[in-house]
């Protein structure tokens, strides 16, 4: 396969996306594969963040990436190096993935043999968090340098977000970042998030998150019959 | 006036936003207003670069702001704190504002007696690229911890954007970010864009962007008629 396939995806024509995205989580389930939607602004460090998470993952999961952005292959193409199967979605201008779309790259991915597949969203703090993709989970990255005040103005993004990882922690002593008021803010609009302060580059902090990560695959495979290696 | 008094701007119901963007921008050269769209990713430094361009511009040029977000009042107050006359959007979840809501956010101002208006724009770097507020000239900001990629990734903001601000030039050291693959890049998409490395925090580079905008300014309201102090 060519570590850098890309698939131009269409715009879904679903009528009701919701109930697109049930049906889909429904279907992954049966397969036994765990969707992760991945947002954060642009830029926060969400593909470092994946190969760092893929790295900690490794002889644990087995994992597959779509990479959805407006153009480029530069994310897929780094991606591709920790060895994990990857597809690049264009989004043709779109801000956002809807569960139609999920699906789309799903298939291109031939997604089948994973325990975990992760989808990186594309860079928007608002479109993306008005979307079900059908992903078990969603996680979003808050960077440091963009400051601690973001749940206060994104508000949608935070309340539907599982796991705030709080990314480039390497950075604190250079920006005026509070992380107490940055929870605070956080859990004000999402009582039950989890919060992880990481640093992508270093490591530091990753394998409390994919320990957590690990932690939810199983919860979500443990219990039910699926067909293992059954192509979407 | 209360400086941080809150609008809720309604969704425009224009079915052409180009022509409502051309006649806003009409009306405000009849009145002698230079009308700036600023945009960019979340946290990258959009309300402190607005700062610090007031200060560089006071004494020079009658400056209003107008602060869109989808929540909060942050920006709006710390804009008040500069003495800048400032009315804080809400853009009811909307991520971008379009010429519709940016006359909306005008007549909240009740600007008239400006020379320049500034807009903050809902932090995105997909979505308002893709509307017409009627401003004279757009720009943007990258900051350096969001990488010089960027413009591989989100080319239509890169691409309608007249100047990019390249913001947190502080952190340099402290980030893998090649500034002349990010000028390479933004040319790529915008042969013509302008480009000033700043530090907002600092002031470093402030004054060559103020300069450029105030000429801007000028050669907006220079060799026409105007009526002064005409409310939108």
């Amino acid at each position: 396969m060519d570590p850098v396939r890309i698939l131009e995806i269409k715009e879904s024509v679903f009528e009701n996306n919701d109930r697109a995205a049930q049906a889909l989580r429904q279907e992954l389930k049966s397969k036994g594969i765990f969707l992760l939607n991945l947002m954060s602004s642009p830029g926060s460090g969400k593909t470092t963040t994946l190969k760092a998470t893929i790295a900690a993952l490794s002889g644990r999961r087995k994992i597959g990436v779509m990479e959805a952005d407006i153009d480029s292959d530069v994310d897929a193409r780094a991606i591709a190096e920790t060895g994990a199967r990857v597809i690049q979605l264009h989004t043709g201008g779109m801000c956002h993935l809807d569960a139609g779309m999920t699906r789309q790259g799903l298939e291109g991915l031939e997604a089948g043999e994973e325990d975990l597949v992760i989808l990186e969203n594309v860079g928007n703090l608002v479109c993306p968090a008005e979307f079900d993709t059908g992903a078990v989970k969603n996680a979003m990255i808050l960077s440091v340098p963009e400051g601690h005040d973001k749940p206060l103005k994104y508000p949608l993004m935070f309340q539907i977000s599982d796991v705030v990882l709080i990314n480039k922690i390497d950075v604190l002593p250079y920006f005026d970042f509070d992380m107490d008021a940055c929870r605070e803010y956080i859990h004000m609009r999402n009582p039950k998030a989890k919060i992880f302060p990481i640093c992508a580059k270093t490591g530091e902090g990753i394998d409390a998150w994919a320990d957590w990560l690990d932690r939810e695959v199983e919860a979500w495979k443990s219990g039910h019959g699926y067909r293992k290696g059954a192509k979407l």
